[in-house]
Parts: structure tokens; C-alpha cells; sequence
């Protein structure tokens, strides 16, 4: 359920309409953990779509779930990567600029835009159909309607972002989601204020963005929970001031934490997908005000519960996609802020990689634990 | 878990300390469904405690709820009521007029008190003791701080909320717990604006007054849902929009709302207790900025669920204990609002009764599903 969303360059000087089939590179998930270096032919864009060039793709946790077949909605074969910065090498008949989807007051209210979700999810373009074929000339699907596991890939323009001329590439890329939806979480979707204090379960790039986030909104106590102590290190870089490894306790971290703040913390995060941690996330939440906000994605069929009286004496359950940000209008700023200097990023690539194969060393960094995000350079 | 909450008219003229043990009869409950007249001797209050001469109460499911012995709180033998019209007999050492607990910013942020909370729990007044006893001397237990089937009581002060001197005691009794609660809810803890749409599960006087809550901010759409037909009248009568029975659907009541609004409907509140109708009550919230909010009491045990899509696609979850209203400042605004005509409240007294014995029949009439509130004065 991450957003589908790519950055590129402005428009200018672009090639746009008679453009012809390119064929190139991609990595094709041709079934569950079989992922395979091919050659593809991507068409043209159609009516309001956009061809890119990717330059960089940061893999996230999403693509290794649909990868491994978890994801009920996952596709084979399929072109998988949706955290990109990339190039625009030429645009369909009546692309725009800019377009503003969603209009005040409504739209202030949510990021989730209903027009391509539909298609998105099925695997396929707005008009229904894929820009992707094989060397036989079998179609392949798209992935949440971005697949940047290819050198070129077609997506609609609704679902890209411009971002300075200047833009790092590859720090763009991690933009795409994971980082995005740290910051967006504790920014937008719960607010965190000056003097608040906050629990992140889950020291992922997700988690740790919003370890950063919370850290920059002034947060006066941050509690960082994970079983893996390694994580400690970058969390309390980031402005962790308690780490603490539920593994060290004989009850349930959700008493640990209400027993080390007296009533709970004002804000907590889950950034792990387990609906057990939701639950302790959720728990761990200040009586009368505390609120508390799933990030990670479920597996399939699992669902969370929790009393109803943890809601009545005044928490709120709630949850994000993207962090709330609008992709087209709210993330370009956040790589002005990097290029500023007010926001750090570079600490996120913890691996990096050469061309569309990288994509399959990438998986393997991953799935290692050691690993926040892998950008891959085409 | 509702408010404890009183209401009195102001303390001039009340006899202060030296007070007397009062005999007065009572309705105890003995057991589960044993409810009994008898004559009771009330102590006098303690320091910063108050001893009230009732003059109504209004009975609430919450009283049923723990007569029945669901409530794994409730305690026997003890005096339920919890919704009443009072004016004070007598004050213990200490007690001020106003007492202001919770100052801002966190105070702002909710109405649950902690200071009285633990020991309302078990009982008993602040002090760890009951101001009641039976003819044989044994102590009878306190119930939510109130114990209002009795003609005398006694609760702490900051139990108390002063109201003017032209107060129908009986209206004020209303006031108590589930009206106050629904308004509350509409009112404070999902803040319904003009021209939203909302759906109240459940039409009983916490219901209703959630519709009218809801109507008064101006909400566009009121979805009144109930499986039984008859609660539509009075529904339609302060607002709501659309009657639904689930019984005339095949499919889950969140589909046919969902259907009804193409994208589901910005508030809804559970008024049912039943966590089923809870987790209905979410799914029948917004795609993007919904709000849900648990009002009734579940029976003990019974937890809620939900796939954390919902949450994650924007959904909100959270309850409210008293509409979020601070009893002591809150409430006789509300009082205020009646007598102006601003407020009506007249249409929840569809019972009355008199004398203490009244509330074994108001017990029965609220079992006939047709009462809102029982009023009883003694």
C-alpha cells in the first residue's frame, strides 16, 4: 500500500509524442523469489503518461513482501521497485506540468487519490492495459503502478513529482516511500509537538525516519524498540533518548513502557507489520490523549484487537500511508530541505549497487538485517 | 466506566461539619438482579467530602449493566445509580466551592480524573472506606462515586458539579452520564462540523443524543441505525436523515453504508456495546479522514478487530468516556442551555417513578426497550 510515486527532472526539453518501443534491461519477478535479469520492451506512453528514465531505485521492504508471494494483491510476472528518481525521456498527448487532484477542503484531509487506485492495484495502466512485454511478447505487469526495477518504465502523471534540477538522484529515490512515510507519520499524520514524548517499535528506515522526524519536531522523550540491539546505535544518532529490547523483559513491552512514563507515551509508532506489535504500540499509548499509528504492513488475514476500553479511556488508533504526504505537491520540498542541509538523509543508503542486476543483490542486503536501504544505480 | 458526577445547588446555607449519621432507605443490591429496599445509615462526609440529599435519578444501562453482574468491577452488596439531581445536606472539612484539577495544556487534552479513579473502582471514598451501612452494621460498597438509588449519599467534592439555582433537578439528572455522554461525543470528541455526513449504531438515549448532537452542528446526513424499527421515530424527530435496519439487508450494514455514500461517512459512533457493532462502526468510517468512536460499554473479555488496512487507509478509531466533557466547568453550561430553551431535553424522560422504590421499576421499564431514561424522584 505504499504510494506510487517518482521524481524526475522538469519537463523541458523532453521528447514528447511518435515516440517509439525502447527496448532495454529490467528485472522481472517471474514468480515468488524468482527474480530474473531480462530484456523487455516498454512502449510508448500513452494519453497522459509519462516514459522514464530511472537512474536510481532504493528497495523497500513492500517489494521483497510482494516478491515473496505474501502479498495478496501481488502479480507474476510482474516489473517490481517503487522508490525511484528518474528522468523523463518522453511524455504522452496531454500530459501536464502540474495537476492538483484533490481541492480544500476534502482534499486537505487525506493523500489517498481514488483515481488510478484501481488500476494500480491490478497490475496494469489507467486504461487497463500494460506498457511492459517480454522477449516473446507476453505481457508483464506493472507494480503499484511505478515497476523501477526496469532502466525505463511508463507511468501515469499523476504519479510523478518534479524536483529541483539540481536533485541528487539517488537521494530522491528514497523519498519514494519508506523515509517519506517516517517523517510524514509523525509530522502529519500524529503531529508530534515540542515536549511530547514518543515510541517507535521497529528500527527499520521507516522506524528510524521517524525517530528523525519526532527528533526534529522538538520531542522531549523518544523511545526506540527493537530486538535487535544493533539498531540501537544509528536510532540514538537520530535522537532515540531510550532504547529499549523487549527481549530484556519477562512482560509485555506495552507495561514496560506505561511502567517507565507513569501513564503511557504521548505518541506511538508501529513500524514493524506485526499486528501483535500494533496491539502493544496501541497499548503503550497515554491514557486520556495518547494516539497511536500503524505503519507496517500486515501480512495477509492478520487483523489487530485490542480492548474497547483502550479507546474509551481516550486513545486514538489510527494509521498512515505515505505519511500523509501529497507526492506532487509535499515531497519536492523535502528535497529542497536536503539540499539545504535541514534535512540529513545520506545516512539512510547503507548499500549500493550497479545496474538493473543490482536489483538482485539488493534483495540479498536486505534480507540481511544490516541494511536500510539499497540504492541501486541503472 | 461512566463520569461520576452529581449535581448540586450551590452551598450557601448548608450545614458544615458536626453532621450526624442520616438512616434513610436505599435500594442495595444484594446480588446479581437482587435489588432490595432497605434503611441504610449514611455517615457523615469526611474531609473534602459531600453528603447529598437526592432529589432525582435517571437510571443508566451502565447501573443494569453491573446489577446484572457483567461488570467485572462490580462490586455487591452496594448502591448503584450514578446519574442524579442533588442539593447538599452537608460538607466535610475542606471543601471548596470550585476545584480545578486538570490545568492546561495536558488538562485540556482530556476529562479522565486519576485522582479519584482507583479508589471509585473498588468502592469505597477516597480514603479507602464506605460511608454506608445496613441495619446490621456490615458495610454496603459505593458504586462510581455516586451510590444515587439512596435519598442520601456521599462523594467527594470534586465529585460535584454546581448548576444554577433554577434547575430542574430532574432534568439535571439526565445530564448525568449517557445524554451529556452522546452530546459530548458529537460535540467534543469527533468534533462534527457543518455539512459532514455521520451514522449512529445504536438508538437509545446515548444514540439519540449523538443525533442530536449531530444536527445541531449542522451534520448534512445522519445515518440512525437500529435492528429495531420502532427507535426511528424519535430518531427522524431530532434529525437524522436516513433510517437503516441491518435486518433488511443481506450483506455486513458497512457495505450497505459504504454503499449508500460511495466512500463511507466522516463520523460514526458505536452506541451499542456490542464490539461486532464497533468494528461495523469503523468500516463504515471514510476512506482517507473517517472518524469512529466507541461509546458503549462491552462486556468483559470482548475485544475489538479489524484489519489494520483500515486504519492505514486513513481511518481513525477512538472512544470517549463522558463526551469528553470536564463534569465541574462543563456541564452546567448544558444546564444553562436547557433553561435559555437552546437545549431540549424533556424527550429522554419517558419514565417516571417515585421514591427509592421507584428504581426496581425503572429497572424493569428500561428492560422493556421502549424507555429512554427512568427518572425516579424520591
Amino acid at each position: 500500500m505504499a504510494m506510487a510515486l517518482r521524481f524526475l527532472r522538469p519537463l523541458r526539453g523532453v521528447r514528447a509524442f511518435a515516440a517509439q518501443p525502447i527496448k532495454c534491461k529490467a528485472a522481472v519477478a517471474r514468480g515468488v523469489n524468482d527474480l530474473r535479469v531480462e530484456e523487455v520492451t516498454v512502449a510508448p506512453p500513452g494519453p497522459r503518461e509519462v516514459r522514464l528514465k530511472v537512474h536510481s531505485n532504493a528497495l523497500c521492504h513492500t517489494d521483497i513482501y510482494t516478491l515473496s508471494g505474501q502479498d495478496p494483491e501481488g502479480l507474476f510476472p510482474s516489473i517490481l521497485g517503487h522508490e525511484a528518481g528518474t528522468e523523463v525521456e518522453s511524455v504522452g498527448e496531454g500530459v501536464v506540468g502540474d495537476c492538483i487532484f484533490c481541492f480544500p477542503p476534502r482534499g486537505k484531509r487525506t493523500n489517498l487519490c481514488p483515481k488510478i487506485r484501481g488500476t494500480q492495484g491490478s497490475g496494469v495502466m489507467p486504461d487497463g492495459t500494460s506498457r511492459f512485454t517480454d522477449s516473446s511478447g507476453a505481457e508483464i505487469k506493472h507494480f503499484m503502478g511505478c515497476s523501477t526495477f526496469s532502466e525505463y518504465t511508463v507511468v501515469a502523471d499523476i504519479s510523478c513529482a518534479k524536483v529541483s534540477d539540481t536533485a541528487p538522484l539517488d537521494v530522491c529515490s528514497l523519498l519514494g516511500c519508506g523515509v517519506s512515510t517516517g517523517l510524514g507519520a509523525a509530522w502529519n499524520t500524529l503531529n508530534v509537538e515540542g515536549g511530547s514524548s514518543v515510541a517507535v517499535f521497529g528500527l527499520g528506515a521507516v522506524g528510524l525516519s521517524v525517530i528523525q522526524g519526532a527528533a526534529m519536531r522538538g520531542a522531549a522523550r523518544i523511545f526506540a524498540v527493537d530486538t535487535n540491539p544493533k539498531k540501537f546505535v544509528m536510532a540514538k544518532e537520530l535522537g532515540a533518548t531510550d532504547c529499549v529490547n523487549p527481549k530484556d523483559y519477562d512482560k509485555p513491552i506495552q507495561q514496560v513502557l506505561v511502567g517507565m512514563t507513569k501513564w503511557g507515551v504521548d505518541y506511538t509508532f508501529d513500524c514493524t507489520g506485526n499486528t501483535e506489535v500494533m496491539r502493544a504500540a496501541l497499548e503503550s499509548a497515554h491514557r486520556g490523549w495518547g494516539e497511536s499509528c500503524v505503519i507496517g504492513v500486515a501480512a495477509a488475514g492478520k487483523e489487530i484487537s485490542t480492548r474497547p476500553f483502550q479507546l474509551v479511556t481516550g486513545r486514538k488508533w489510527t494509521g498512515t500511508a505515505f505519511g500523509g504526504f501529497k507526492g506532487r505537491s509535499e515531497v519536492p520540498p523535502l528535497i529542497d530541505a536536503y539540499e539545504s542541509g535541514r534535512l540529513k538523509l545520506d545516512h539512510y543508503i547503507t548499500h549500493r549497487f550497479k545496474g538493473v542486476e543490482g536489483n538482485l543483490q539488493a534483495v540479498e542486503a536486505l534480507h540481511s538485517g544490516e541494511c536500510l536501504r539499497a540504492v541501486v544505480t541503472y
